[in-house]
């Protein structure tokens, strides 16, 4: 799902909070329960479960409830997508700069031509 | 300014939607004027402008007026914060699936010694 804009819309709307980073940051070190991710936030076990429903919903992470214990785990070929958006944006500027270096350089050959 | 966690929502938050997207993606291919950026959108300029006023704001870009004539530039520095979050995050993943790798190694040459 991860290469249309509107998948880019929502891993970057989700990506826009300093918890919903922190889980993601967090759950690469490996899987981790759903309690074990909220310890070391200051929230309301609801508030924090609508943080972990985004990143879910925006398949940037996918959970596994086992019993009473939901167990999330990092998806991250969607963090990757996003991730791509920005190496095509630096692929794009570095054509601009080698267009203006072969600009510079057959300026420079004109020059010691005349 | 991009390296704390509130310029890190700001600029995520401000990538997350296509038309700044657009704009970074077209300023990324040289300066331009307002008029030249809004021109592929079906949408009035009032509203364009609220989009190019979060770029600025988020210092994604600069503009610059020169009498009527309002011309942006992309500032790649905050874009590069931007992308160095994912590569962070990536070494994790790394350094853990090498972690995994050493334990596989050592559990390998102790299957070898018994």
């Amino acid at each position: 799902m991860a290469n249309n804009a509107a998948a880019l819309d929502s891993i970057f709307y989700a990506l826009a909070d300093p918890t919903r980073r922190a889980v993601i940051q967090r759950l690469g070190r490996g899987s981790a329960t759903v309690g074990e991710l909220a310890e070391p936030f200051a929230m309301a076990l609801p508030s924090f479960m609508k943080h972990v429903g985004i990143l879910e919903r925006t398949g940037l992470i996918r959970s596994r409830k086992r019993g009473r214990i939901r167990t999330c785990t990092l998806e991250q070929k969607n963090l990757a997508a996003a991730e791509r958006w920005f190496a095509e944006q630096r692929s794009m500027w570095a054509s601009r700069y080698q267009n203006l270096d072969s600009l510079l350089e057959s300026l420079n050959g004109e020059k010691r031509d005349s």
